[in-house]
């Protein structure tokens, strides 16, 4: 590594980021170093900080840079609804639809003998003692994979012993999709889970 | 600025690299944050360092963290020949062909009178002074858009007053190229350029 030119160096550190590999990560550095050397430092300065500040939520699990996240701090939001996701870019990507007002655990994984990743890599039981805590209805919005479905299962049982509701989020066709194109496994979902009109 | 939370200051810096934008810039972070903290510290270590050191090459105007870069230095290779390409891309390039055993001119860009880019800011001069240094052949591999046919024919006459020989690499149909699919120019190109067998 140290006879590497320091260019050489940059090229090899980019390629961390998912989706760069060598090709892109010296189009990157040729960029940064031509056009954009001020961009270059501040990105290195905020990936110092970031790494260095943000860690869990206490509550939640969600990356935060302080102890409790605004989600689980905010007194506006309903502390009766909590929504079980996979990891912090469901948080994201669901707070971005603008129609969930609840709170959130976030799993960080799903469940995975064979990669070591057991109930308690993803604290289920921190959500079990959260869902004590006034909640009502548990809504897990989890990928249907086969790890994802598991994961469902295996809380939903643990969640119902405690008298709380659960319950999951539709699976169906997209907005907007063609049937042609959707798969056969979500089509057949779809017609079981077919509503009245 | 200020009041977004780190996380986001993060996707923010990361839109300062060329491909990516809110989207994958968020997917970034959250790997990173998630499995690669490490990589991401080596990241920022990397980009200070190389923005901090990099230059250009007093003699060819390439990238380096030395007054004067490797190739120019070695005295193995042949100062005879000079290659003049537009950007440092363009030198890895041709060095990963192992086909060039001579030296290089960087210009940095070509000549684009509306965007104030002038024969000073590619170092013209600095150009003709090098070739004044005991080069016999002056390679041009400079793209055949707009810009680069006015840089090339620019330098070419320029030095043509130096008695100097200038030479331009090949333009015609790339290797293993289907003809169906090469564009009417390059094929027009190619057809002018033919040679007896």
């Amino acid at each position: 590594m140290d006879n590497l030119s320091v260019i050489e160096q940059l090229i090899e550190a980019l390629k961390c980021l998912p989706g760069v590999g060598p090709k892109t990560a010296q189009r990157m550095v040729l960029h940064l170093l031509e056009r954009d050397r001020d961009g270059a430092r501040h990105l290195a300065d905020k990936l110092q900080l970031a790494m260095d500040s943000v860690s869990h939520c206490h509550h939640c699990r969600n990356f935060t840079e302080i102890n409790v996240c605004p989600i689980c701090e905010s007194t506006s939001r309903d502390s009766s609804l909590l929504c079980v996701v996979e990891n912090p870019g469901d948080v994201i990507a669901i707070e971005h639809t603008g129609h969930y007002r609840g709170k959130y655990f976030v799993l960080m994984g799903t469940l995975s003998p064979i990669d070591g990743i057991g109930p308690n890599e993803l604290g289920i039981d921190d959500l079990i003692v959260r869902c004590a805590d006034g909640v009502e209805e548990v809504i897990l919005a989890i990928s249907s994979s086969v790890e994802g479905e598991a994961t469902s299962h295996y809380i939903s049982e643990m969640i119902k012993l405690k008298g709380i509701n659960v319950s999951r989020i539709a699976q169906g066709i997209p907005i907007g999709g063609d049937l042609e194109y959707v798969d056969g496994g979500t089509l057949a979902h779809a017609l079981n889970g077919r509503k009245t009109v």
